[in-house]
């Protein structure tokens, strides 16, 4: 695929986005502001956004900043202004969308987890391979992997600042769903959202400690549980919350995911996501302990990573705060002076920032969705583990798997 | 003046902008932004952006996201297209370029301090009320009286959560300037400053301060201090960064300032603002303590607000850690799902939308010129108290003074 | 059994103690300072330490306050003037010395974990309820529990002010095995210390949990590790740090335990005990989720608890900072103004309140030994589960188990 | 004077203290403590406590393990076992008792303020130096001093690790009579405790950041407040707190205290103390910038001190969380393993072991009577300050004045 040559000589990046809800609007955010920002080598083009509703796309479209609305995405992929796909819906039309997209030879950026299921992951990824032999990229949005700290703790490991890896420690704690009144979402129904706080935020973690680690999990052993089987049918939704309506409904997919784990380098992790933390609202906490220092993050305080160096004297050790918006830091320089944090929806930005500069280099961008499909395997061994009593799950690598973009 | 009707029946609001650096930038992201998660009654349109350097404003304009440049900011005023004037230049010409504005007929947004003297000030605020009878606004941009977490500390003040207010602790810490090689920026330049950490940083906690407990300033004493008085010259300047260059020059502000003073209402207040607290980035702590109760805010940690409620039973009372991000909270329910928290960008967005909803109803936008006056006059006391030996200064309210919009 | 009446009309407990290393600094401290805060129905003395070294035995006496110093432990048992037996020696000497006590009529308070093996605990129990049939005691020493911060968040659970248990996270966090040449301790003997950092560490957050919500564990699967598998001789010792002497021996118990399992009342419950925790010296962190609620606890900050009611309005709802000092707090008023914290050794001094007063009421101590074979067993089923790769291992409850005292 | 001689050759230290409320009890504590986790070159003994009410006296003696009790404090100073005088009754007496004790050839441990007003702390000072030359020693007890964190943060400072110091921020907050109807103390009675925030709790901010800095205050300007006027006299007290009797009596001191000065190295200070910070219960919070770093301390985590190393690469530099409870840390290795925290009392065995070191060392203790009397002329300059509009007050250095010791 060749980029279009926008006036002036500079190439523009044609994007396509299906979906307009909580992820269609950071992902406009992002695409709308990394050009502010950062120099990037190729220009994106907000050219169609796809919906079933053609009022509701209309409105999203012109609120969000795209160019043209279509109610087919079959439509959008087929367009030629369009050389990215960006998929926000729901899990269960992954599959279908990217593979699609990345056969008509647009580039992919899909969002996480990268399925509902191992097969559908297989099959997107394998696509991915046969794709990328054209130059056609694909990338799953683990984006919390784009926060600053995110990426200095994985920095700080990969040189060696703590030493060899023992131990992660990964929670992802919400409290959205913790009165039982909360109305049946989207995301509690199986089909749709193929797990519960296991797909929707475990995932998260779980690709959080391989990234930063560099490892990846070969076994783990866990526990599902769902506290509350029965909720309200929703009247209205806006994103995670919603107003009750008549009726109840089943709840199909977990409230709380516990698993533990066995990592590439000989660490062992411990991971816990629930939606149930009352008070917790999207507090994201990763610890890794080392043979020489640790660091640790909560996302409840993104700007910051605290990082203890066993290598400091015994009179001063003690973690240190890192405020981290430093010209210094990752994405540093770029934004506001130091002690100006960034929030949750710079993450995005910054993630448009390096595929697009990963496009425009030839690269291939991370995560992969080999990568993607990793987690995903991750995911169902735990699935497994849980519905046969916790035993332990083997997770073989793939033959050449890759593990952390 | 008449806003423009826009296609389909909405009207516009054109917007020029005279300077484009650290405070360019975040303005221009909020006017950008500001439509894309707000409702606006008026649609911003961002036409042209002044500047003295031709070839540096026409890539600011493009990077920005403004339709045309210009180098004469007359120029800017001047023009049909442009209903209102943001001034986000140093200090030293907020006078000249707002007063213009007004006096041509345009709103004006007019970054903080409102001006380098008590005069100047004067003459911005008079000609603010002459406008303001033709229905032409002008507001002082004390940007962080639009975080969430401080329109809350405001709101709780106001609906007596904390009872009468008895003290009042503010201060704002900044690094940047430690290390006495970091170079003169002009920012160290009486006059283009107007006065240092006072008038840049003091500014606004005098606000913060005034605004959260809705009471005015009636006396201060204070003590400015500069510790570093000869620089290197910069040979570059990015956000409030440089590079060192050749040769040395004379620092004309203060380093840093403390003060404290007396609140109309009855309470006390102590004021410290610096740029020598090393590890302190953009440390702005307020915290009120009432007859029934405290609020505590720390920019670092921006998206949350302390609050101290008296009248919670002595087992369980307790400093209560608010996440600002809840739909019930100022501002909230526009960007993301509970605890994906905001940066310092969206204080100007929020400023945008708080402005120009102001416009649209024919309302004043506060902080008005009269509150940047107001707040100028503090300042200047506490550089007049300093000047002679700390002694007390009185603030006598001035006839039909406004506190805090 | 009777105690003895003092002068006065007080009747005083005898109390002898064995071992006198770090437990038993604690100890001393505690029966030496209970009396001075507390009214005591009844008056500790400390009449006599048993210890190997006759020299060291009798220099200890002399440091902590015991009026004699014996050799031989079985000499302190039988000794007319004791009332108690204060066992704080390593773990495989619990049985006989506790065992022996009680056949000999005397109270016993013995560390925890209660024993090595199951089989010891349960030969203890045993003997605890023979025992109790004459009014002889047994206790033993989870001396977290008598934190007043843990005690309150037991109030808080069962008053129901968090609603209905839901999740459990719970973690006990060193650092002072993270360097792989620090020395070995008797505590990386399994034949004196039963297991590593799980049943000296992961005991006590099993207890806390338990006492907290009032639930036990009804299941269990887990995961134990060791990084560091030889390690110097020791040449000295002194706390928990030592020299290195010549030569190195090997480690054979668990560095660190990850561990999940269910509770009685329907909640889940997530577990990690480790020495390896560079920069967390003795954090024990413990949250509690309910239906309404949540606490959460950690001893680096150990005069603070923090609690969420989902009863508070949403605007001003958050984790409530409490500082657990106030008169109205479990074991408040006793020691100095509010604000004005404990410490670790505080906890212990707790216990001996406790202990005596249950004494002098002729109640059973909690918590009893029948508690700690209910941990002990615990422990045991986590070793299996790891030893099987991780398989839930269920916990039947025992014909008229106790859970929390 | 001559200590005397203890069986077994050990000499002893005969110790008599006059008043027994709050300070008593924790002095008693700190006397019975430190022998037994500190070897003392001399071991105190308790020998008498003195009290107005004889039942009380005897009972206190009894609680607190005093070996006699007299109703008369010129009975104790006159005792021929006695061989330290601790003062720890209100102000007003001090000067009265600490100068019978030195003529009478005792040493003196005074508590603080050392006196009500500068002509008593100037006697007092003055009968110091003259004991001092027959070798009998005079103290006064500014104990938070003894803090681990604040002795490491005096060290860190005295090593130049935060190089020049530039400014000092210093506040003691506490919350104990922000209610408007907690009861009248003696504390609130200008007879008895000379001032109110000022002296009780601002002369130990001035103190530390004084001792912390090595510098001392060369002028000062501030404010002092009351607001709340008359408050019910009480009918019982305990501690702090009190129970409301009937009538009310007029407050004679200030509530609140802020003043700023200027330090003898060239630094700038803020202070502030105040009773009214509805939440803050004891919070000491302390901040040095320097040159090359930074140190933060909050009482409220008594054992951590934050320390920002301007010299650590920017991408990792942050404060500093260190638990100052390593071997390697002031008063380290006596107490618990590192993380097992100490509590408030334990800085008055600090003191204990400090001054009996001291003694038996014939080296002058301190803060010596001196240091005390350089803090009572600092309390003095900001009451004047206060009473005459705030203005500065000089504070030259008193002829061969010392600072901090």
């Amino acid at each position: 695929m060749t980029e279009h040559a926008a006036a002036g000589g500079t190439t523009t990046l044609g994007v396509g986005m299906v979906g307009y809800a909580f992820m269609g609007a950071a992902h406009s955010q992002a695409w709308r502001t990394a050009p502010r920002f950062f120099d990037l080598p190729t220009m994106p083009r907000m050219r169609v956004v796809a919906g079933r509703d053609p009022q509701a796309v209309r409105a999203a479209a012109d609120r969000l900043g795209w160019d043209d609305a279509v109610t087919d995405w079959r439509e959008l992929v087929a367009r030629d202004d369009v050389d990215l796909v960006d998929v926000c819906t729901p899990g269960d039309t992954h599959a279908e969308i990217a593979i699609a997209a990345l056969e008509a030879g647009k580039h992919v950026l899909c969002e996480k987890p990268l399925a509902n299921t191992v097969a559908e992951a297989e099959a997107m990824a394998a696509a991915a391979r046969t794709a990328a032999e054209r130059g056609v990229r694909a990338m799953v949005g683990f984006t919390y992997r784009r926060v600053p700290a995110i990426q200095l703790a994985r920095q700080l490991v990969a040189e060696g600042r703590i030493g060899e890896v023992r131990q992660v420690r990964a929670q992802y704690l919400q409290d959205w769903l913790s009165d039982p009144k909360a109305p049946l979402s989207w995301r509690l129904d199986k089909k749709k959202a193929g797990s519960g706080a296991l797909g929707d935020i475990g995932a998260h973690v779980v690709d959080l400690a391989q990234f930063i680690t560099g490892q990846r999990l070969t076994g783990v052993a866990g526990l599902l549980e769902t506290f509350v089987r029965e909720r309200p049918v929703p009247a209205s939704f806006s994103g995670l919350a919603g107003e009750a309506g008549e009726g109840t409904g089943p709840v199909t997919v977990d409230d709380a995911a516990i698993f533990f784990g066995r990592l590439s380098g000989g660490g062992i992790a411990s991971f816990e996501a629930t939606r149930f933390a009352w008070g917790r609202k999207n507090a994201i906490r990763l610890e890794i302990n080392g043979s020489r220092g640790s660091v640790a993050f909560d996302f409840e305080d993104m700007n910051l990573l605290h990082f203890y160096d066993a290598d400091d004297d015994a009179t001063t050790a003690g973690f240190r705060r890192i405020v981290v918006t430093e010209p210094e830091h990752p994405y540093g320089g770029h934004w506001w002076p130091a002690g100006h944090g960034l929030g949750y929806e710079h993450a995005f930005t910054h993630q448009v920032v390096d595929l697009v500069g990963d496009l425009a280099a030839g690269r291939q961008p991370h995560p992969s969705f080999d990568d993607g499909l990793q987690v995903q395997r991750v995911l169902d061994a735990i699935e497994r583990s849980s519905a046969s009593g916790s035993g332990w799950v083997d997770l073989p690598a793939a033959a050449g798997e890759p593990v952390a973009g």
